[in-house]
């Protein structure tokens, strides 16, 4: 196609530079304007060429995003809120599954030209940061820990968080409380443990064991502390995957929850209401916590953690064993 | 950086036509000398330009995936075999949630200049097929009605997998069987009745009820056939998201599943194994999809429909009503 940004121009009667400012999705044109503009793009069938383009501006308008999984929950809600704020601000969203290659997807992205990064939920290794450093685009962290204070983060309290989960099952009078847990010695581990000293609740090895965040974890996890743990009475676990895989334990040993088991998650991804019973878990607020990536990633100025509030979430997991 | 192409080749002794061909995954060089020249890149700090690249080659490497929720299990198994196929060729995957908007997400990816499209279960419209027409880009849809027969798509047999569904719950002694469809007039609809109709049961519109192919859909859905279909035993759905919906529906109600209502799935997504309990369901090889329609994309000879078989695959949501 011969067609260039000047016939539209001319056609349209307003200046190349008009038109290119609505194509880039810049200020500075009336709303009639714009419509007259796209008008006329779509009767010439002008196709502005992005590549070219990104050339010019040095921009593509494409957002590189990198989670561990993409058919996971909790990176799902994330992507979301990522990918609905792009779309308002007119910029495309590349999705890559990470699994253990984050570096080299990030020199992928980097190739590509992105605007900028997102990493959802990883943890960024040394050679991960050397990579960042050197391809001089903005990165922004999402649900992981902040270990590179220069890269800025969005995150709950996942230390007060889990804190604030026992608390929860010891005011409802549990006092044998287990915990499947993610990665060893982390935040939520660390609140677990002083939530239950803080209650007089002296914490052995045997009322944790260790999953991989997904389901099945979860079922082997729920299956070790019962094996290990006779008097349990409440679990709680490190992520909603993982407390309906103790779910699903629990009602293959025909063992009732909440009558004889409580169950607590954490995340409250769209798993935790559509369980049987339905879960009680911890909320982080994904969908505005991906939201916020982009307005961190596009903003020149942000630096540091930016901290969500989290809250519980009570629906039918969780049972009091106080008197009434 | 002022590194090229010819300072890689002149440092790793190679040609640089050779450098070019691994830069761009293409074959003719050895294991041994793939590995020199990337350890000469890493030395050098080369960084090939994609969007330059993108210029010359006409080719971005970059395939475009529109999907309807990203969120969605149902299409998160599609999009994990299109993304791990897509990397193990050396291609990027740039995901688009499209609500309803398609048209304008076609529109977009075409101005990245994407090497192709892949559509999962959307229903291509008339205003997209003309997009598609005029972009002359490859386009294959996944998972949904092959309406246009030009562009090639991969699907089960819908209304086949349906009927076996159905058959299934009849060859258990099931006679009083409900339906909760998604779209309306579809082929599953047309299998449930005709498998009704051929184990000689007469078809009421009191059996079925209409959803989303959501969970919530489903909690609806199946309120409506306890309430207008009161001796109900065996409930088809048509995806896994309105059966977990109606498992959740059935457990609020203290209706309990298999023992007085057998609930068959669709799909397979990962929800079915992490029902409580287990869902039986219509399995489809969402996986094998998504990574067959990088293949047929990629494959310019490809057109037609390819199908691939569906099965059931038993759990515990079904109850036999024959004597033993």
């Amino acid at each position: 196609m011969s067609i260039t940004i000047k016939d539209v121009a001319k056609k349209a009667n307003v200046s190349a530079s008009t038109v290119s400012r609505i194509l880039n999705n810049l200020p500075g044109y009336s709303e009639e304007t714009r419509q007259k503009v796209e008008k006329v793009i779509e009767e010439l069938g002008y196709q502005p060429n992005a590549i070219a383009r990104g050339l010019i501006n040095r921009q593509t308008k494409i957002i590189g995003v990198l989670v561990p999984r993409v058919s996971d929950l909790f990176a799902g809600e994330i992507l979301a809120g990522i990918e609905e704020q792009a779309q308002d601000l007119g910029y495309s969203v590349m999705i890559c599954k990470t699994n253990n290659r984050t570096r080299d997807y990030l020199r992928t992205l980097y190739e590509k030209r992105v605007d900028g990064i997102i990493m959802v939920s990883g943890a960024i290794n040394p050679d991960s940061y050397k990579e960042i450093e050197m391809m001089n685009v903005p990165v922004v962290v999402v649900a992981a820990q902040p270990n590179y204070p220069k890269i800025p983060s969005i995150n709950i309290n996942e230390y007060q968080a889990s804190y604030d989960a026992i608390k929860y099952l010891v005011e409802k009078g549990h006092s044998h409380i287990g915990m499947i847990a993610g990665t060893k010695g982390d935040d939520r581990i660390k609140g677990f443990k002083d939530a239950l000293n803080d209650a007089g609740i002296t914490v052995t090895d045997h009322m944790i064991t260790y999953g991989d965040y997904h389901f099945d974890s979860g079922v082997q996890g729920m299956a070790e502390l019962i094996e290990n743990y006779p008097s349990i009475t409440g679990v709680f676990c490190a992520s909603d995957e993982m407390a309906v895989g103790a779910l699903s334990c629990l009602y293959k040993h025909g063992i009732s929850v909440p009558e004889k088991i409580s169950i607590v998650g954490f995340d409250n991804t769209s798993a935790a209401k559509k369980a049987v019973p339905p879960l009680t878990t911890v909320a982080q607020p994904l969908y505005d916590m991906g939201e916020s990536a982009i307005h961190l990633l596009l903003d020149p100025s942000s630096e540091g953690n930016k901290v969500y509030p989290h809250h519980i979430i009570e629906r039918d997991t969780v049972r009091s064993l106080r008197r009434k």
